[in-house]
């Protein structure tokens, strides 16, 4: 079960409010980058652990730790938009101050729908989705969704501090980045702990991969049509990573057939001429012809 | 542009049509860890590559062999769905085929919206979204992305192998399967290329780690309410994985204030009470005693 | 900030898993009437609370005691899952036990996305969304949002009671079902503090009723086409519930014009006909006719 | 079934065009606390009403003057996109005035997607979802989400009055306010008819309150890490407001177990580690350490 | 605005419920081929009418039709419930009838969150979505997407009529099968009005064709690596279909170059690498290698 | 299986880079009307395709021409992002460069998500949904979607081409809507082929007419409160399109019962006062009244 401090984990100051910041700090709260994913990520892979119990531990430590973000982050946007119903009157066109700040690049629900405070969606307004929760029930799997989940993050996270001036954003920024640092080691850190990667990998490793078609597990698949090797890379030569094969190069050839499925069933109501094959000719005339 | 060749990448044949399978096999189509997904991530992820333009090239060849992969896939599903408005009929209850499909497993959508084939949908039928798409830009997140993504597909992929007898579709499996190992490898060949994990991290590593808060960045932070360290493990001691620091494990404590909001703005029509803070008292009383 | 103790608030106990029983259980947890539902919806309206701090206060005690409540759903629909993917083997159809459970009302992602275990969705797998968070800014439109979302919860609840013969189940259920009849008065108190539903109602009540267009505030409009006021009951009748008005039962008619939109604007690119009115006569002439 | 006059409800008109209040006016069709919303939340409690029938006859009234209030608002999107095209021309930056009008906050799909018309989409073009639409087939539940849909509804409308100076639009606007108010009061009045919110509650009132988990119906459940009671208030003393009960506030504290799953299932393919607690010791081992 | 009548358009009889068959029926309420979305799409449609008002008038006729068929349709899947809930108790397995009814087939959300009643969403339970409905402001492609709605939805129809034996449901479907065959052709009327398909095509046909790209208005492009004909047919030769062109096969190629994008901005944070293009040499000798 | 080449299929040049307008063609990209809609429609009818092969052949051709137009799209996006986090820094309002180009018109995402790089979402950010494509496995439908599909992407791109004044951009779009102009074409050419409309009306065309209630089939109902035949059209007199039968006006009357549903089931939990009729008189007693 959870308990709460009212105080935030880190200070959050806004010194100079800015609704269209605001707008862009919904990304990192309801957004695919954002702290409502890796909170419920977190939570969900510990909920479902099965295997050795301290990695339950230690997703629930960081999953309940992102919860705090959550609220950082939806303190900011309410303090962002103090003013905002008329703070952008005289810089911006229009004598309404609220039609004005929606014109320069307020989001409409900021006022609409929230009095003035965050919501759970991105920076366009989309709502979070649940969807975007990653817990497989493997722990490799859900480490590398991880490290990606914290990657993305910190990308949103350095853009965001780009993006503003204010001294009180830029320091709770620089706290959430130095986070996600940690995060991303911390994750990893698993991965080092259980073996290392070539043991991980490749991930599920507990499937016998005497059962995979041989030669196409270590093997670059070119598409191109001029067949040039112009993605000649790491990938292409040298040991696998996982240690257990060696990169090769090989030009995409289809091995299978041309697909032909059977004429539609009568209840599914194709059309006449499906069934009869009457408009091109039988059936069987354009099977003959393949 | 692009170009195809009629025949498939791999064989697919059916041995036993199962109406049932068509539905689980939906999600390695349309679901978050299926192949539209990888398929439009890395083309995505080519189309708005920028930097060294051999990864804009590996992107796109193997954005474009996953093309065939959905292929490949949408064509099992036709075949597990012949059928199945009648092959269930004598196993399940009730005196109407069609209906003792769909109260046998099968998705009522497989008949009623594209009779008897594949949708971009995952196995309980939800439409795949275009949010699960991850393109950052940063090409260290990115492949961590497609690590993740090739991990959940494989683990996926495996649990489709155990859950069918079926040889055909077991053969096919096991060269996704092979695919996805190769992939998982691939991804992580670029990281290696580009200088190792430690050179990579944290992502991205062109933010000045200079400018984040100090001390946060290498400590795991404890919200167990207990502080007994029962999540301890490689991500509290030793050096970072990075390189970069050393882990510590740190008591979470709160470092910033208790966040208090200004009144409603009038024109957001919030309650009087609210506004004058007449059921609690006045606000200002309020504030005090805090 | 927010800390956690590792033991569940209530008791969690499956004495017969049941994998049907699972995926209704899902809706508890991410469906519209679940769990993470209302947990974002009360921090949020925490997080952005104006006015009175105490009410900011127990909106997130109450949201914080959510995520524990997700917490032991999460555990009980793991918990249902044990076997899964061998127990209904021999009361369904079919050699594969796997496919046989989903054929008899598994998810199928329970074993294919989280190898057994809860996700963020609801009990059709459709992913939880952010879009059914209320957070107003308005307190008593997020109370009425509030008592809305645990009547919904407990009718919920009760019926997963009534769905279960488990008794392990039914005892975490019946704690669940306290918490929603609790919670229920809990918002309602709210109003009863603030002065009552008269004084707080109609919401919000800070907006002037004189600017109200009169006569439609406390008038119950009729579009049945007979007029005969089948519909007659309390609200056609007597003094309004908010005590500032007088219902009566007037019938629906028409008070605005047939609303005519100018022709299309050339840049938007209609059709030629739609531009001149050519088809069916000159725009003018079409306007006369009216 | 349905019948249309031609003529609107209400009159409709616009003295000056604004493609950025077009935006907002969205939220009021199509969003969450949009006339789309509760005209299918009406009609599908209409449609599914069980029970006293004069309350389905109700919900049809009010559902069908709903679909006359969609039909006010897109005409009323359309005519503030009248101009749209060029009126921002001299007012905006850029050469183009399409694309200076999407600078200025209009909805670029009102120019690209409907040719300068309405769409059942939110002021941020999100689209309307059926998930909002809330029938339980429980009368009291229904009925507080109908109070909530219409003080979120009135809440909205009246800060769109706030945010326009638009004569025609404020006439509109309040005449929309007034039948919110009227609903929300005639939706209460449903409950006073039935006996009252003491009857009614705790939704639903069919359930044996005994069969609840007692102790915990009328309890507030602090999670506050200090136990201070700052949450104080009416909702923590003196008689419940359903009157079966006292309000009184408890300690939150764990009354269940550490919830440990078994090791995954072979044919999920977890880590082989996972399976074996290889990396952490053995699984025995782990849980007696706990 | 808006009238109704409480008798439904044509009757609605269920012989023998089916929960099941609710299932399959929701389809046709809230899926895309579904009864909501014909119904806001002809509502839109005549709101944001520009042009020839007739039009406006009928697209406003069959949009309140379609009303009628939604209330139809949710009445047929209520009656197709009754007993949902013990009626399959002896036919599938399990002691408890509710999760047998889910094993069953049955939605559980019929039950969970309806209480035996429909939803506006699909088979799946996946909610309608308002971005299904068509209204471009352009009447040709609005009357190309109604046909195209109406096809589905007796496509669907059919279907529904095959999967149950219910003479009630039968005759239901097969009212809205004839009112589907009317609708078809009641589009394809108005293009016959307009002066024809050869008159409207290309739509729009206020677009003046010799600003397009010649050579690749009436050309169908192949993209078949074998440059083999195969797919040769009427859209290969012949005069185009609007009359104004003929058609003709040309094989695919590339007339643009390899899109090569500059490197990243220094505050979108992406790798180092990327920005010095130090792992694959300097970013200009690749652009040489090119 | 599928391959590609690197050079785009026509020329992509951007002269001037415009943040908006990037914003604007993400709806030719990821929206209901783009480019990945039908992509994938044409792919996915292609792989289901049952009946004479040469349709899936055609339909695979120019599923596969469609990568390369998101491909084009996708270039002309990130170029038209040159710059975004600097151009617009002049213009508009605001110290920071960053927040002015997102009160500028530009999508947020662009920079915090992509990183100067297209997405598959919609102008609004929406993401790009799988229930936007069509494969109903009826061929004529099918081809009906088709139209529509090209038809909507054609006014899109029309209007994308009016609202640029790049000569690159222009060109583009030109070579796009040339496009649009043959698969119109294109997929009527198919119809013709089969027989032409008369002969593939009302689809499906294997549902015996006979079997639709008779009456319906070819009559234009009035929904019209007056029914004074103010829709008076082609519609509503002379011979149906399909030339099956006659056009006739009918005004719309209920030819159905009022539906009364039975009281609901016990384990549902409906309000006592629902079940037993107590606050309305008996069940009974309101039934007589009606």
């Amino acid at each position: 079960m959870f308990y709460h401090d009212r105080r935030l984990q880190y200070k959050v100051r806004v010194d100079k409010p800015n609704p269209a910041f605001a707008k862009m700090l919904q990304q990192a709260i309801g957004g695919v980058e954002g702290e409502i994913r890796v909170c419920l990520q977190y939570l969900f892979q510990a909920w479902g652990n099965r295997g050795p119990v301290k990695y339950k531990n230690m997703l629930l430590e960081t999953g309940t730790e992102e919860i705090g973000h959550i609220e950082m982050l939806a303190t900011a946007v309410a303090l962002n938009l103090e003013g905002a119903t008329n703070s952008l009157k005289d810089e911006i066109v229009g004598k309404n101050p609220l039609v004005g700040a929606i014109m320069g690049g307020m989001d409409p629900r900021h006022f609409l729908s929230t009095g003035l405070a965050a919501m759970p969606s991105d920076s366009n307004g989309v709502p979070f989705n649940g969807s975007w929760v990653i817990a497989t029930g493997n722990i490799a799997a859900d480490m590398m969704a991880n490290v990606h989940a914290e990657a993305s993050g910190r990308v949103l996270a350095t853009r965001l501090w780009e993006a503003t001036d204010d001294p009180g954003m830029k320091d709770m920024l620089a706290f959430l980045i130095a986070r996600d640092a940690m995060h991303q080691n911390q994750w990893l850190a698993v991965i080092e702990e259980l073996g290392g990667l070539k043991q991980q990998l490749p991930i599920p490793n507990s499937f016998p991969q005497s059962e995979e078609v041989q030669g196409f597990n270590y093997s670059f698949v070119t598409t191109n049509i001029y067949k040039d090797q112009e993605s000649y890379g790491r990938w292409a030569e040298g040991p696998s990573i996982d240690g257990k094969g060696t990169f090769q190069m090989v030009p995409g050839e289809p091995m299978g057939d041309i697909p032909i499925l059977p004429p539609p069933a009568p209840e599914g109501h194709a059309q006449v001429e499906q069934m009869t094959g009457a408009a091109g000719g039988l059936m069987d005339k354009i099977k003959d012809a393949l």
